[in-house]
């Protein structure tokens, strides 16, 4: 369970030096705009959750709250701020490098703004890709186009070159946008800094295009990637319904967590099957796929499944297949899933005319919508405001609407994933009348 | 300030039936999506707005949650379930009936769903406007339309023939989607109810196109609202920065709160003002717009000023102009901010392309974007589950991502407004770089 | 090539009524709207192409105009008109049910228009899909969902069956809404009901995604298939921008004409290479695929490639594969390449991310666009208004921005493909700057 | 009448360099894609029209094929092109500048061009515009933004200023994109260049968001503008079919030609009447505008009004107000059609909800959509074939399919308008249903 001490953030130390923002205001006061430095967001706010109750509020588990602070820590004249994205794409990328960007400029004046290219490689200086210098003018209108102005990677460097890099640039701060695996990194670089003592903050901005981040909600970028996988789902529905027993089946990502899958198919409307990873489910049996779409064919006249790519892991590994070296090779879900249809058509004696979609990256590559526009630009000034105000090893979130600070092991801890006796699953289960327990 | 008691539902009286939920399963014990009785979500997660700290937890005050009982008020194969939409268009009207009908058919069994058209006009015999039986099939895929297939109208009726007509027709529960003004019109209903003693529910769900519903988060279609509102800007942004002294002028909703300005302006990162009602303005004077458009203007070449309907009132009571019966006629914010501006270029001398648009009816006729949808049919399951469980004159919301029971009192007690003190002002500045005051 | 007997078109009689246009109009002379019965336009307009140019012009090869005439041969007070959908879905489909709706309802008063479900299975009774009727209320706005609400599928039917099932209900005039395969089983419709005597017309739609259809221009839908593609092919081209060599694959549509590959390149301008049936392409060599994509990736640091489904189909039957009863297994050429590329960067020392995506039947199951949807509307008219001046045996097309009538047999004597020495493939050349002869 | 006469293209005189596509080709014998300085497409296909019909053919009225030429006049090696975009914005001006120059540099390996901004303004030396280098890098993918990276502006230069201008930077070619009042400007630079002897080329790309250029078919852009238009009266509609007895009356552009009010209500399908121009409506009488929409709306509830702005003209003349300086004042038609129904439906004592959407700017500054996008790349492609050939005074255009030459002072001589006889008026009478005659 999340302690008290769980949600302590680091700082580089005390602040040291006035918000430019009072001098930026002109006759207005202004300090109502500042987060107070003891001021705390409850972790929990469901009374049965409240496991504390009995003690003082003020020792509850709660969360620092994201915004500008009156006294900050890097002063703005000489600070240099470096930023990287890494992992995979993700809506969002170039609004939130944008947007980092022009609060740096414009509100606190900082002009040293270095973006590092292809991931963690960027701070590798003998991979050879050169930084890129970050400015209003080049991050413009990058928002407008999909994936990130600065390149991305997989993959981890070693910490003490990356620490060696940012010293050799007299970085500040690192902004690191990235997943999981990228916070990792990032908890290691914090721990390289912390080893030699340094004054270099780092702040992660978590992308996840799976929504699977613990402790925040909906991460940037995902409202866009479902909207964009629904559309997948709406034609499948099309082609199945222009079909005499039609069935769409379309795969989506997720393959940890199943909140594109559920999502999309709450969007679309049109979903009678969501097959996810987290709630198992048979193939054959009374409540198993089969059977159940083949009741569902029979009274609509056809059907739609939507499947996440990591759902139904135990009948892939039961393909018991292996690859030239004797590797066993993990099949795909959705291949077993359509032959399994396909065959008990076949053998039933009906007609069946089944539909494949997989919208895959074409999902992840688009430019972010409004409300994600809106969410990574303030999520970015968040990040902003918390690494010049000296805040290190954690992460920008936006939690039950608020925007916090979260210790980032405690976001590396655990995947977020979608439950199955929650209101998210109970909507889905709702919105396609599909069985409750098909395992 | 928001007492316990204020948050307290009505209910039309003890839960008598046990929820179908439960036979629905098969085999999987469901009680876990049930929400409990006693369970309660703080209406503050602030530590240091927890004025309440020194009691206990129980007396803060708090919402109760939204979600399915397990124990109902109303008998499923009895109850017939009234829907209304009333006032202005919005994004999701049909998602929400379609949710509201589809949950009462699969979910609980109801198959008598009666939506009456036209506003509460169609609750009122005289006026010809026959009830709509609502079914599955009939509300299958209305979602992918804009507006309401049960029509709209403004305007309030006389509660003592509404009441008479839900008797007549037995109807056990009214849903009614709309504003401010319906929301006054259902309280009133229900003291015509309480009066006569009957046992019919009154659910809200809240509609309003400027996102002014205080207490709960952002309304149903806003999102898609401002996305729309957002394109204009970018037209404009596209028209000034092709000519010389460009300035773009658009004018959109928002009478007396500034939520579509602020949200369409930070969507598309192309203003360089934001007027909105909430936060004065000069036109003269050295902070005013006129001057700190010019020098804009002279910076950038060119310059994109994103104006509410409800802005500057102070300047539109200034025309004096009266109609021809001698009524002061209201002037136009927009007409006096345009004639402003080019009187100002033309004597100082400077040409001026200004490129005035209105967005105007066009973002709230479109079909909700897919996170509007997800959220309509999450809203609507919640509204039925709380009309099926007795409750009575309230609405349902998501404040901080959590569904829950609004007592409708608290809800027309006041607009909801942009803080010139919050940090989603703070984004506007920082996003703008506008002069923090400009009055 | 084609003479001028080819495209006489066949008529059932002569015509004996009065279209019911004149008197629709109310007191304007409408006669202009009226195509003459001697009016023709020219097959060909280039002048080095009129290979007869000796003789009168009255005998080059010409088609017959499309529009309405002012005596027809069915009468509108006891016509039935019946409508089929066949084959692949496609945008539009729906547009056209619903404009030969409304053609025949608003403007001939004919009100028997039968919808037959599910393609030529639909006319065989013992299939058991009941025929629809088809009003201006069904068809209202069918138009803003892809498929067609008549549903469809392959294959063909008895000719025999299908006549009597046209006796036995009555019908007139049968407008057949189909591709290739579809018009060849409409032709032998017709040669049936000429075997009969009877009086019944076959009018055809052509409806192709690959654009494939001989002698008239654009096909309905086409553009706004093309223009799905093209999103795919801009997602490729941000996923491969943002990796270290990044290369983009993405194959759509297009089995014998890659129309759809050229155009959404063309659309999307982010192409490096076009591959299609059409054009054959070396894999290995100089100016072959591997080579040159090496190159560009070292000049642009990515590359994006569009592979039509149909290209390099020599490669395809190089890999020898036979399937479990020992028939030779088609390979997949998208496979094929993506391998080979694969292999050249591993074998080459070079990092390469590649991705894949394949749009598949997301571009042909959306709504048509604005103007497809245009395009279908004035299509449909121009069918009906052939189905009821008796025309038979033939189909309507847009040739040079004409509405022309075109003879069945003439349709599907050849595929229309991308000419390798013409404007279209030039612009691909010019736009992608690829080797003009990668073989 | 069109003459042979007039459809002869300026030439700056003999062609004396080869193509550098020959040299490009690598292998290939590429002199098909050459276009033979023979060849003639016929300006009229349709028999009927042919008058000429008794001379030989080569005589008949036709214009010259555009795209590549086997020999051209300018060298590629030193050529120097300009650019210029004039006028208001249409959808695809970047698409065209990239393509020009894209093509320059790729096909020709031109590498001196040059955009001049704001239009002719930025030919003048003293108005201080600097010209923008236009290189492959800069116009990579602007065609993603709607709007002219140039700038625009309206109006005409002194011609000798102009020309000085061309000399001093060597220009040997100017493209210009612009609309009617450009093309006028265009040729008055022609004729100076002309009366100086200098080899200076001018060919013009027309643009106009109201498709009224004579000779060619639709304009780059229009498709993509309409398309616009349409989701104005989509919100329209569903705004009048939310209320009782509700009316949509959308404005469009279109001063003199109706195209975008025809093409718009086409593709919407919900238009119950379209007003333009070129067909006159009375607002009283039977067949008038108040009583066909007065049945209308009792027939169907509620009726949708597209109206072109420059519809009716002879009633806002009608209304005979004069400004302050005693000069009359044009009225503005949507004004006094919406004033006479209000007054109408009061009068009769009907209610009416009216809503008034007006698109305005917001349909021409949307980038180009995959159509349009294709065919600006493609008329780019032959304006710079034409450029390089050495053709002067002239425009390219698609006419039928076909891309041709058209001499400026053809296009200039009349604007091109919706024919009240033609198949276009017929289908927009179909598709409305409207009264044949409503004058």
């Amino acid at each position: 369970m999340t302690t008290l001490a769980d949600l302590q953030v680091s700082s580089l130390g005390p602040s040291r030096h006035d918000s430019p923002l009072g001098s930026y205001v002109a006759g207005r006061k202004t300090n109502e705009y500042y987060v107070s430095e003891d001021d705390r967001v409850l972790y929990d706010d469901t009374i049965s959750l409240l496991e504390q109750r009995g003690e003082p509020v003020e020792r509850w588990p709660s969360f620092e709250p994201g915004g500008p602070r009156a006294r900050i820590f890097h002063d703005p004249a000489t600070t240099h701020v470096g930023v990287v994205t890494c992992g995979g794409l993700c809506p969002g990328l170039n609004d939130v490098i944008r947007a980092v960007t022009l609060e740096l400029y414009t509100h606190y004046g900082v002009t040293r703004v270095t973006g590092f290219r292809n991931g963690y490689a960027g701070l590798v200086p003998e991979l050879g890709f050169e930084p890129v210098t970050l400015t209003p003018g080049l991050v413009g209108s990058i928002n407008e186009r999909g994936g990130t102005i600065l390149g991305t990677s997989r993959g981890a460097q070693d910490p003490a070159v990356i620490v060696d890099r940012l010293v050799e640039l007299e970085v500040d701060a690192l902004i690191v946008i990235g997943g999981d695996g990228s916070m990792h990194g990032a908890h290691r670089i914090v721990e390289e800094i912390a080893d030699r003592g340094l004054e270099i903050g780092v702040v992660g901005i978590p992308k996840t295009i799976d929504n699977d981040i613990p402790h925040i909600g909906q991460s940037f970028g995902f409202a866009t990637a479902f909207a964009e996988a629904a559309k997948a789902i709406t034609a499948a529905h099309v082609e199945a319904e222009s079909a005499e027993n039609g069935v769409g089946l379309v795969k989506v990502m997720g393959r940890h967590a199943g909140f594109i899958a559920c999502y999309s198919a709450l969007a679309n409307h049109d979903a009678d099957f969501v097959l996810i990873p987290e709630v198992p489910f048979s193939i054959d049996g009374e409540n198993g796929l089969l059977r159940s779409l083949a009741r569902r064919v029979r009274e609509h006249g056809s059907a739609v499944i939507v499947l996440a790519e990591g759902a139904g892991q135990e009948h892939v590994r039961a393909t018991g297949k292996s690859d030239a070296s004797g590797n066993s090779r993990l099949g795909d879900i959705a291949t077993i899933v359509r032959e399994a249809i396909e065959d008990d058509f076949r053998e039933r004696g009906e007609p069946l005319t089944l539909k494949f979609l997989e919208p895959g990256y074409g999902i992840r590559a688009v430019p972010a919508d409004a409300s994600d526009s809106v969410y990574c630009a303030r999520l970015a000034q968040v990040a902003v405001h918390a690494a010049m105000a000296g805040r290190t090893d954690m992460v920008v979130g936006r939690r039950r609407h608020r925007f916090v600070h979260v210790p980032i092991p405690l976001v590396i801890e655990r995947r977020h994933s979608v439950s199955p006796d929650g209101d998210l699953w109970l909507s889905v289960l709702e919105s396609t009348a599909q069985p409750l327990d098909m395992s």
